[in-house]
């Protein structure tokens, strides 16, 4: 049997105790920190937790190698990942593998920057729109897409959430501020092609950091004042929000510092 | 101080262990099930968990009579709510409010439909638009808005998650069955403004029942079929997909029982 268990947003103490329990009881522990990481926390004090070891696997030994798979099919084998299981693509193909060769399968879902980015953003969870993430730019890789979701979210007055890219086994972790200077890279790249631009270094942005730990950061401004602005430690991600509800307003400017002049602008 | 502790998606032990720490740790726990529930348990099991009685708020109670805040100043107290504690506006005001009057708030993440139920329905969760729910009907109120917010996100290639009304008070928790009658009653009603109506008996539409607990179901079909089929009991909710991907097929074809025709129609 496969138990995928999600490990929540930050630290060791946000699993679940249905999580914890599973974690106890089974035969093997696996742990992968590809798709997201617990900053909170490392895997000595979760193999404390669970008084057991845990073996952590590369992008390779999950999704291709069939390690977990392999075990399962004899023995009761959790796979950890941060945040909830089912939001990378990786981990819902587990899905439909064991559903083909007949192992059960069990999903312990998390908290999840998901629903926790939407919420503590202040902006209402249903004005969200397409989520978009920003990668790290490599040599001819440097995809427009998140600049246009967010455009195409600004025209349906919809919020965006901007995940930041996580390559963990580079230690490299995206900041806010490098997330808000590759969309405006995207915008003069886009320069010659466009006419009219939704995303300035006049827009509203919201930079937010370490969600879930009692070192929360939340700071609200246009994004010339955020992109050079310190957030400090990982994990980062931005909301970028479409027309404010006075509601949201009043939450940005109370709790994320935000400028009372952008109460001018609410629907 | 106060505390939003969330309790997850389904029974007493979705809660994190950090939120089993601050209930076990603070003066007084207080718990509101209006806006949402958990079906898997009930208020003495988490009594038992916590070794405290657990005072249940009604909406009054928690949005205007400030039971919470005022004894916030002096004790330190928890509201416990079902899914992520910031999903609803209600606690989102309460980070204003603690602002406001000097009070000290933590909050406690949870697993929430929001990003549970984007992943266990199969398909991308950045391919999600925005978030709508349906209301249970009364004299003079039946909005088009959730109809609505669906044809837009199809419009704009983008799945819908569709929540499903809660009347705790009343016992009344929306099936999926309900859910679906309610989205082609509003196509009936719209008939003679609109020309071209995208939801219709014929799309393909992903009930989702009970996630996060060992009786999960999800079945993928058209309207006609799912308007009739029994989920079982509740908290229901819907997925209508856009354009599917071929994962996103596959998925449903292998985990939520839909036809394979639908594979003639991927992107």
């Amino acid at each position: 049997m496969l138990y995928l268990v999600g490990l929540g947003l930050s630290d060791h103490e946000d699993i679940s105790l249905k999580g914890i329990k599973v974690l106890r009881n089974v035969d093997f522990i696996y742990a992968e920190f590809f798709t997201s990481k617990l900053f909170g926390t490392n895997i000595k004090l979760i193999e404390k937790l669970t008084g057991k070891n845990i073996g952590i696997l590369n992008r390779m030994e999950v999704e291709e190698e069939d390690v977990l798979l392999n075990k399962a099919i004899e023995h009761d084998v959790a796979l950890l990942t941060g945040g909830d299981p089912l939001i990378a693509t990786t981990h819902t193909n587990f899905l439909i593998e064991t559903k083909k060769q007949g192992i059960k399968i069990e999903i312990i879902h998390g908290s999840s920057i998901l629903s926790a980015g939407c919420g503590i953003s202040g902006l209402q969870p249903y004005k969200f729109g397409k989520i978009t993430s920003i990668p790290f730019p490599d040599h001819n890789f440097f995809p427009h897409s998140p600049y246009l979701t967010i455009e195409d979210n600004l025209k349906n007055n919809a919020h965006t959430l901007v995940l930041l890219d996580i390559q963990a086994d580079k230690n490299r972790f995206m900041t806010v501020n490098q997330g808000l200077k590759y969309l405006l890279k995207v915008r003069d790249e886009l320069i010659n092609e466009k006419e009219n631009f939704l995303i300035t270094e006049e827009n509203l942005a919201i930079g937010i950091a370490r969600v879930g730990s009692k070192d929360l950061k939340l700071k609200a401004g246009k994004i010339s004042e955020l992109i050079n602005f310190d957030f400090g430690n990982p994990l980062h991600c931005i909301a970028i929000p479409s027309k404010l509800h006075i509601v949201e307003a009043e939450y940005l400017i109370t709790i994320a510092e935000a400028d009372k002049s952008i109460l001018d602008e609410c629907l």
